[in-house]
């Protein structure tokens, strides 16, 4: 097949004034620290146990505790159906923390009142080998939803975490895996300001806050009101711009620790504005590997969408694209039928699609609403690439940018018979 | 395995004082017409052609003119990227309405100002053969979206069609599919009131209006704003209530013509009332028909949700968790997991569920908030039939019933590259 641009019926419909590809909004300036994990901020430790929280007696780590004496900022899940973790935990963030326990297998949701008292008991258990209050320890569970949790298996591994503390981050990302294929952590600095963070996640990820656990820590000095305002504004443009299936769970939760054994960070200063483009690299990195490491997932799909009102509406309207199974299925299958971008944006509400430009994967392929030239088989080679992009435009000052993955049978698989 | 109760982790957490499966609506109670189909009522007759609209030489009829000279009510797509004959159609309703044109193979969504001209030549060249006026006509197109109609095979295809008509209605129901498997018609009869209906439809499926092209048809007499009125109250409570993949698509609509041939149906009479309702069972039959034939499918789901504020409410939100991934990979790996229902309902903000009860195949598997002893043999047997029901309950006077169906690997097979 030739590269000679050729329309999908055959012919051009209108001569088009500009074919340059749309612009693409560079990645945060940081540096990544090699090799670096949550541990390499300094101050902190972690523990990690077995636990055999699901009961299937596959013995591995899915028991962590992470400790970083000082401030802790956290987001959790926006459900109304919000586990019994996440409710402690926002009742006490921003705020002082010690350390937060983290388990896999079992999700403490939909458990009753049984499920906070057995929430209460988890972070005293922590708290007593700590030697802290109980209040600075935050809580967070991911697993199945509707089983109790298993206090008599948790509780001892709880306290053999405790009591193992090490500088060995690593083992960390490896405990709060579930049907995770990969590690997802990450370490940058920028300015004198060091932010960490590990991150576990790849089904059930279509954040109402975040879908999925994220544990951040920076020895950046800071008000924990500060940090959360700054979270906030991170998780917006990161953990909240991706999905892998568009169901948000009932146990999101990222939390960002603070030692403040590093650089003071007051507002309005040159390294508070440090700290919010590292922390957002950093959740940046690790919303991407998330995504990447979705469920089933082969590639890596990033949508960006400039105009419509604002940025808000913009990232909303890009995550929108990649949930759709139509999309995401064409990804899958390497076909370049953008036509279902565009049906997804208008599914979306999107305005101003009479006047739509895209992009598949730098090949213009809409101009001002009309069908143009493209070639076909470029398109197709882009298609193969681990990473493929769409680009869209309609009139308005937002910009937003999505990522997402492509849905594949495996992704049936290993949901349809989750719980054995 | 025995039969005897137990709950996921061994235990019972509390007692329970009613296990009573909860109530599930009665359908609606009129008469199916066996056999039955659009020309079934007098005064109707279709005709049907070969265009090869796609392009790819496979003929099949793919082009329809349902005649039904009278008054016509219409929804199309909410889509904010609404194709070009959505808006020629919607323009025109409520209103006196000839005939409608249905092509698949092609939507002309994304085909910009071309697109509209094509939509006008097309209601142009039936009219010219029916003799009518062009602004009697509507125009519904299914199939790729992003390529121009190509206008030189669809014209003297829409010719043909309206120049041999008939009065067997089975050739339409068969014109307009796309990947559906089974033609989906229904003919039903309630006090002298006739509505029949057919529909297309399996993948693109979460209506913003309908998501598919359903053609309902009936013999009463009744004004144009009245059906209208009509139509919308019995789409709310049926197509607006099934989801297959949660893609609205840009092509989205049902008409209902009335040839005025049958009883006068004012309003306030007790005609208007059997109209009213069997409106509302034959939209019911074809949304439920619709879902269990989505694509890649094996299993209707029906979610029952009663409380939320009022019906609307949990209607959208009964449909969530129709939507969501997790559940559909669940059922079709026939997994009783049903606390991927509660992360659902609680995705969809539904509020009060920690007062949450719920059945899966009328088994009681939450009280109050609470996980119950339940036989979890007997609901992986009822997960088995064709049929799969989870009906839940919150505090509030709202009902709301919606239908889905199971996320197999087939529809990813089907998805993966649809163009060619």
């Amino acid at each position: 097949m030739s590269g000679r641009p050729s329309s999908p019926d055959g012919r051009v419909t209108h001569p088009v004034p500009d074919l340059h590809p749309l612009p693409v909004p560079a990645p945060p300036a940081v540096g990544i620290v090699p090799g670096g994990t949550w541990t390499t901020v300094a101050g902190t430790q972690v523990g990690v146990a077995q636990g055999d929280i699901k009961g299937n007696k596959k013995l591995r780590d899915d028991v962590a505790v992470l400790v970083a004496p000082g401030v802790a900022a956290a987001l959790t899940t926006t459900s109304s159906a919000a586990a019994a973790p996440c409710r402690w935990t926002r009742a006490r963030v921003p705020g002082p923390v010690h350390a937060v326990v983290v388990n896999a297998g079992n999700a403490n949701a939909a458990t009753g009142a049984q499920g906070h008292r057995d929430t209460a008991a988890t972070a005293a258990a922590a708290a007593a080998v700590l030697g802290c209050p109980a209040d600075q320890v935050l809580v967070c569970s991911t697993g199945v939803i509707g089983v109790p949790m298993p206090m008599q298996r948790l509780l001892p591994a709880v306290e053999r975490a405790a009591g193992h503390l090490s500088a060995d981050g690593h083992h960390l990302a490896r405990a709060i895996l579930t049907t995770d294929l990969v590690e997802k952590e990450v370490c940058v600095e920028l300015d004198g300001v060091t932010v960490a963070g590990v991150a576990k996640g790849s089904g059930m990820i279509h954040p109402g806050m975040a879908t999925m656990l994220a544990f951040l820590v920076t020895d950046a000095q800071v008000e924990a009101p500060v940090l959360q305002a700054l979270l906030a504004d991170a998780v917006d443009r990161s953990f909240h711009c991706i999905t892998v299936d568009g169901d948000a769970s009932t146990n999101d939760t990222v939390i960002v620790q603070a030692t403040g054994q590093g650089r003071p960070c007051p507002e309005g200063s040159e390294a508070h504005a440090a700290l919010a483009q590292a922390l957002f690299a950093a959740c940046r990195h690790l919303a991407r590997a998330i995504a990447r490491d979705g469920e089933g997932a082969t590639t890596l799909v990033e949508c960006v969408l400039h105009g419509t009102a604002d940025d808000a509406t913009a990232r909303a309207a890009a995550r929108a694209v990649l949930r759709s199974p139509l999309v995401k299925s064409a990804v899958h299958g390497r076909d370049p039928n953008w036509g279902r971008v565009v049906g997804a944006l208008g599914a979306a509400g999107v305005q101003g699609l009479d006047h739509l430009d895209l992009d598949l994967c730098g090949i213009p392929v809409l101009r001002d609403g009309q069908p143009v030239a493209w070639d076909e088989a470029a398109a197709s080679a882009a298609l193969q690439a681990p990473e493929v992009r769409f680009t869209a435009r309609v009139p308005g000052p937002g910009l937003g940018v999505a990522w997402g993955c492509d849905l594949s049978a495996d992704y049936v698989s290993i949901n349809a018979d989750y719980r054995s």
